[in-house]
């Protein structure tokens, strides 16, 4: 019989490579780096006591004097590769500091502060959890600590529990939430330092600051395993277009990475289609156009990348969604009554997509009542409004070929995967940088490192006050403060990059084969990081 | 920049091990190692002039003379990673043994051998496609070569290329296929050997010598690794049941593969689900009670596991299909009436349905008119009926829990991607195996490789004749001679193992995430072949 697990094993074994500055962790020293913008008097007026203060850089210094820590962290929201090195690494840390230091882990998600709900993490118990993926040491969840009520518990919490620190590993939203949970517990003179870890395969955490957020490099490089099969299986069999769906919320940047890195004949970015104004029809048309274009040539097959966010960006698909939302939030009304309070444009729009569509807009509610865009297949949307318009161009003569489609959808198996080596690195380095920044009392910060692309060993370590990476945004009719979603820039390097290149990749088939993650061998196998990170800097 | 293709590039550099008989391919000799049995008569008059040849064996011995040969290898059917290492071993052993040799490639299938199109293979054009998935080199079709003018276009081209072998690389129709061609170029006193060599992902070609079809092991690993990652993300986020499809047509072997992999806590393994004869309505309430009980310990999540087969081994519903498919085969006959032509309990199945499912069933029909099975969501349609009968027992307070469930369909991604180490020297072998069956003018055989699970150098070489492989089976009416599909065998021990722990993995979440397939590093995570292999041996 073989063995079971033997990578898991391995893996176990291997160990993060740390910047040169963590390397020696009791002789370093925070130092003011530069003055965040004291501008935005609206994030001043929420956070009074947490605004303006300055960009931390650690550097090296003599030896410090540390104290026993004990210290919180919390997974909230969807997983991303590489939780678990931010929990090793935040122990490791804390151990190395002080010895007698203790961490916990808020079980479930935040749920877990609000319940007091946690289990201590020892040396032991985290061993096997070294460089694997998943959030499954201390699972995870997606309640908010937004309401007074939640405050008080969480702060409950930390004062029964002593905690000198609180670390969030989560998205944009999380880290919000961290900011606010940093204001509110100075506000309650708690001593309980507040750090949040920039988590999330969508990418769309991203600022000057924070090149990329954990997770986005494993995620992206587990799809593009995929996709590079399915590229070289539809070179191979020469018949079937293939619809893929990448995951990824709003923004398109696991689209555009994978496009990057397998080089497919087309890339949907949601970002430049709502900039062009692109409608649903338009969209059909330019693939349809792709499909004669390649069928001229003799070549009945090819594969198009759409990323899960395009239909909110389609702009009257995006109106259709917002009045749905509108709507449906009223859950008095009837489904069958719905189509008929939509404006008149609106209802066009709803009229025209196919039967099935139409359902999974009217059915599918998050418990907000909001209709749940990753529900909507819109791979298999694209399907049928492009095989309706090529039998249109078939009927005039003006397409010969064959289209057979298939659809896919690459999700859930880019979450929870082994952390590839950069973000075993990273997360570790992350953890590390949040033990330090507790220890340096610097409440409402990011943990952040920079120079990615770099060696790890000269990566650089900062700290970023949450309030400095805030907005004020309109949701549900108010204005609250929120760190902003970053979406594909259409002005950056790698945008640019895909630009220059997709007319070649329409035709030729420059397809790339990343095949799977590799965690031994050459550096060049195991050690870089994503393509669009490698262009953009 | 990052390189482009660093993992092609590393992969085109590996050097497949060979057996130690084939390590000095000038020093062999094949054996008669067993008669074959002699009693199938109506094989026997199918095939007068290649039935009952023994079963060769390859050995050691003194230097033999070789001659200049002339070669041409075809792929037929679905991609299973390792094709091109079939092709660059064949070259390899071709060059070896006569530096002259000459391999040509038929272009896209069978279809290449009717119409006489293919390249020329040589040392510096394949070098790029050592040790890579896909079939690109000279893709595959599905033709075969049935109707005696495609005989005789086969043998225009042998004849006219002077080929002195053919060597088919294909599942059990292109290896059925392989010996009528081999008898009927004898008939003909052609001098063209016809070789077979057993490809599928599937695993269904499997008998007493053939342990597995190639591809098998990495289109399992490349599955296992996605289904691991959602498991992990599963037993992490806590409130999804995940309902996985997989390819493989009829037999679970797959399936059964990527459960031993994995032990999620459910695999339906159709064999056994038709030998007990469950209903649709029993499947559902097998699957119900898993969710039931795992949520009275508070578990609200899980992984299951589902054969593409399935559908058709559900009794009634294989009924259903053949009726359709005896009924969808008259064109004539309109999708509207033909529901009322089915007998009064396939009309009963038909409309127990959901109507997503009955659409399925009517509208994709293969080019006989068949129903095709594998576009049919086999997925989607237990998710309908398990909510439907979670809805009964919770309303009965048989059940209190949540059910979510989400599905996906691993298949596309798992036939083209890198060959595992097992499947580039599985596949190199038969390569090298297939020169020298041509060399000993063994027209009808088949390559095999036993011996999987021991070390590559210990595998041993026969030659198989496909005469003997094959039963008569009713086809459409008519009585034909086939390779007979190996489904999973419920005595055998692989089964036995699965049964044995199927209990435990049930509730206990006993998962395992294999991770992706690793080509570098220690033998144990690069080297091993599949779970069931290791314990069927």
């Amino acid at each position: 019989m073989l063995p079971e697990n033997p990578l898991r094993k391995a893996r176990e074994k291997y160990l993060p490579i740390l910047p040169s500055v963590l390397q020696q962790i009791d002789n370093v020293e925070w130092v003011k780096d530069k003055n965040t913008s004291l501008e935005n008097e609206e994030i001043r007026a929420l956070f009074p006591l947490t605004f303006g203060q300055p960009i931390l850089k650690l550097q090296k210094n003599r030896n410090n004097k540390n104290r026993l820590l004990r210290v919180g962290v919390v997974f909230s929201g969807g997983q991303a590769a590489g939780g678990h090195n931010v929990i090793t690494g935040l122990l490791d840390a804390l151990i190395l500091l002080t010895p007698e230091s203790r961490l916990f882990g808020f079980l479930e998600g935040p749920e877990g502060i609000i319940k007091g709900k946690y289990k201590e993490l020892t040396k032991e118990l985290v061993q096997s959890y070294r460089n694997q993926g998943g959030f499954d040491l201390i699972g995870s969840g997606r309640t908010k600590i937004e309401t007074l009520e939640h405050l008080a518990f969480a702060l409950h919490t930390v004062e029964f529990m002593e905690l000198d620190g609180l670390v969030i590993v989560g998205g944009d939203d999380s880290n919000t939430n961290a900011a606010i949970l940093s204001e509110y517990f100075i506000s309650k003179n708690s001593q309980t330092v507040v750090i949040g870890v920039p988590k999330t395969i969508d990418g769309d955490l991203k600022n000057t600051y924070v090149a990329t957020s954990f997770g986005f490099d494993t995620a992206c490089k587990t799809f593009s395993e995929a996709i590079g099969n399915i590229t070289r299986d539809c070179l191979s069999a020469k018949k079937y277009y293939h619809f893929i769906k990448l995951m990824g919320r709003s923004a398109s940047h696991i689209a555009l990475e994978c496009g990057l890195s397998t080089h497919p004949n087309m890339v949907l970015i949601a970002e430049e289609i709502a900039e062009s104004k692109k409608t649903l029809q338009q969209i059909t048309h330019q693939i349809a156009d792709l499909v004669c274009e390649r069928a001229e040539i003799g070549k009945n097959f090819g594969v198009i990348l759409i990323p899960e966010g395009l239909i909110e960006f389609i702009p009257e698909i995006g109106v259709l969604i917002q009045e749905l939302n509108h709507l449906l939030a009223d859950f008095s009304i009837d489904n069958k009554e719905i189509v008929g309070r939509l404006t008149e444009d609106s209802q066009k729009s709803f009229i025209s997509l196919p039967e099935r569509i139409q359902q999974q807009l009217l059915l599918n509610r998050d418990p907000h009542g909001n209709v749940q865009v990753s529900f909507i297949e819109t791979e298999k949307l694209l399907i049928e409004t492009v095989t309706q318009e090529l039998k249109r161009r078939l009927k005039d003569g003006k397409y010969r070929g064959a289209f057979s489609a298939l659809h896919h959808f690459l999700g859930y198996e880019g979450r929870a995967g082994f952390p590839s080596n950069f973000d075993c690195n990273y997360c570790y380095s992350l953890g590390y940088a949040a033990a330090l920044l507790i220890t340096h009392n610097a409440t409402g910060y990011m943990c952040c490192i920079t120079g990615l692309t770099q060696n790890p060993i000269d990566w650089q370590v900062l700290g970023i006050p949450l309030t400095s990476l805030m907005n004020l945004e309109w949701r549900k009719g108010k204005k609250k403060p929120v760190i902003k979603k970053a979406l594909v820039d259409l002005c950056s390097k790698s945008f640019a990059f895909y630009k220059q290149h997709r007319n070649a990749w329409r035709l030729n088939d420059h397809y790339l084969y990343p095949g799977p993650i590799q965690f031994f061998g050459e550096k060049q196998l195991t050690d870089t990081t994503s393509y669009s990170l490698s262009i953009d800097v």
